[in-house]
């Protein structure tokens, strides 16, 4: 069911840590990649290094990676369109604004949540987003062959996929991504204060004030575009932490054990309950859903699936002659087929199921 | 200058991870080491695991370590001070409540920054203090015998000796703890929200959002004590946070590129200040210092110390034969050793600077 990668062609826009990263992983899988960056002497460098072939967009390319800042890749990512016949995909942090500004048929929204845009070529590794999560952002008017080309070469490089809409991912990336990141600024320019207290309080910082604050060490420089981009999700989460933090002040204030056993009892839970993206190997069963003739029923298969917790490992779409109509067949669990089954039928869906050996 | 150890004699009140672990650390120095606990299995648990050699209270013992929760020192502190003859100390995460309540020369409060006190002695280790910083909260009345004793044990488990005021050190880790931890359990409040989007949210959460969160998965009983005897550094503290992260709101409202780098820029280099805890070794020499015949002046000396960022790798009180004069023996290192006279004699002491081989 795999597609067969044999003498492929990519290309990487934007040859830095991730882009860099995603061609050594296809080039490892024998893909031709070429690739371009604003940056000629990085360009070369990603040669250098062994994470494209040549520097240069090949037209004949299959998929077009834009692994550039948010704010470049709609104008990059229409002129792979323009110049190439693949699918275009980018790894930007924000999504929505991106895919409407591209919108565009043969233009899947990705964002990969591994490493980091700011980050150089020589630090790229083919091993950067194996296990990682993987979002691609398939909307209604997306071209079946192109998400199920991206999908597919993204699942390749091991990383987990996981399809949902691009307001969706954009407020989801403000709750576990943006928001914390201004929240550990916040906490460590409360220990930037004074030159001698300064001092002294870094000196009393212990692990979990260290862990808190990692990610304020990192370059300013990526985040006004991503602020810029997500602006009203991120001021949307904000207000909800003040609110919790608020709440959480009167609790103290007015030494409410109960309030503040229940609240830091809830967090405990949820902090327990985070997945530890160990893959769980098991038996696999195919689900097969005719697709009927509207727009999205892609989107809407993929992101039901997201929503139920359902890992689709292997994903490919059987066209019949005429035109969109066809079959997806995905790659599931066994212990999670039927409960995908059924929610497909509650949608109006005709799936079945296949056992595999 | 280092003190004997052999044939000393400790009590530990307590035997959790912490008193287990400082337990072990001081009988693998040739310490005799009693113990007791509320819970009398774990006191006996603690004999069984080697942190202890007996369970009681020897009274001729040199000191004491009460390793309880916060609002349980006082009480057993006074008992510690009626019972035995040495010095008491504690290792609450709160100081100047339990320094007020105990008032005793003979007492001196102390918070080690490593581990919790909510874990069984089964985990306890002999190194859990070594390299973590340990403050101590000499004060006015405190007894120099008593400090310069407490001082020299702690330094030789290991751990570098920071002496702050009780209320410093509260505002302090109000700052580089409790207020993290309350915050970090506000963030994973935000995504503990409904079912479908918690499992897809926790799917998305990367790296950063499981270092900012760890904490929260710890137990939530400590905090009840800790917040209500912290109440007041708590809360001010959490609207410093609160008006922090009100104001990076407007600048990401406005789309305020310049101010979100500049604050973003201010916690980056805050972050890489953050001192790595890797000792230097270096050249030492003694700071010889008169200690004159007015309260306070130990707590004075040592405190400036912190302030100044000079470390004392180990301190000494030579006594005169009449009562509380005497001169202070501080090692610290070769090119701290200036700046830390010249900032006593500013205070009006009477420092000299010995070198040493």
């Amino acid at each position: 069911m795999a597609l067969d990668h044999t003498n492929r062609r990519a290309a990487i826009v934007g040859t830095g840590l991730i882009g860099g990263s995603i061609g050594m992983a296809l080039r490892a899988q024998g893909w031709v990649v070429t690739g371009i960056d604003a940056d000629e002497a990085r360009a070369r460098r990603a040669v250098e290094l062994g994470a494209v072939d040549t520097v240069g967009i090949d037209p004949s390319v299959d998929v077009t990676f834009i692994a550039a800042p948010v704010e470049a890749i709609p104008a990059l990512a229409r002129r792979a369109l323009a110049e190439t016949s693949g699918a275009v995909t980018d790894v930007g942090s924000v999504k929505a604004s991106v895919v409407t500004a591209v919108s565009d048929p043969r233009f899947v929204g990705g964002h990969p949540m591994a490493g980091s845009e700011q980050l150089g070529v020589d630090g790229a590794d083919p091993g950067l987003v194996e296990g990682a999560v993987w979002v691609l952002t398939p909307v209604d008017s997306t071209d079946s062959r192109a998400y199920a080309l991206v999908r597919s070469v993204v699942a390749t490089l091991g990383a987990e996929v996981l399809a949902l809409p691009p307001q969706r991912h954009d407020a989801l990336v403000a709750v576990v991504s943006h928001v914390p990141h201004l929240t550990a600024a916040a906490l460590m320019g409360l220990a930037a204060t004074g030159a001698e207290e300064h001092t002294t309080l870094l000196r009393l910082a212990a692990g979990g004030f260290r862990d808190m604050t990692r990610v304020a060490a990192g370059s300013p420089a990526i985040w006004p575009d991503i602020c810029a981009q997500n602006r009203v999700a991120i001021v949307d989460v904000i207000d909800t932490l003040l609110a919790a933090l608020q709440d959480l002040r009167g609790v103290v204030d007015r030494a409410d054990r109960e309030a503040l056993l229940e609240t830091l009892g809830r967090a405990q839970a949820a902090r327990l309950n985070l997945p530890s993206r160990v893959a769980q190997p098991g038996a696999m069963a195919e689900v097969r859903v005719p697709v009927p003739d509207r727009p999205g029923s892609l989107a809407e298969v993929t992101t039901l699936a997201t929503d139920l917790g359902v890992n689709i490992a292997d994903l490919e779409i059987a066209h019949s002659t005429e035109g969109d109509r066809g079959v997806l067949l995905m790659l599931v669990e066994v212990d999670q087929a039927e409960a995908f089954r059924r929610a497909l039928s509650d949608r109006g869906y005709r799936p079945s199921i296949q056992g595999l050996a």
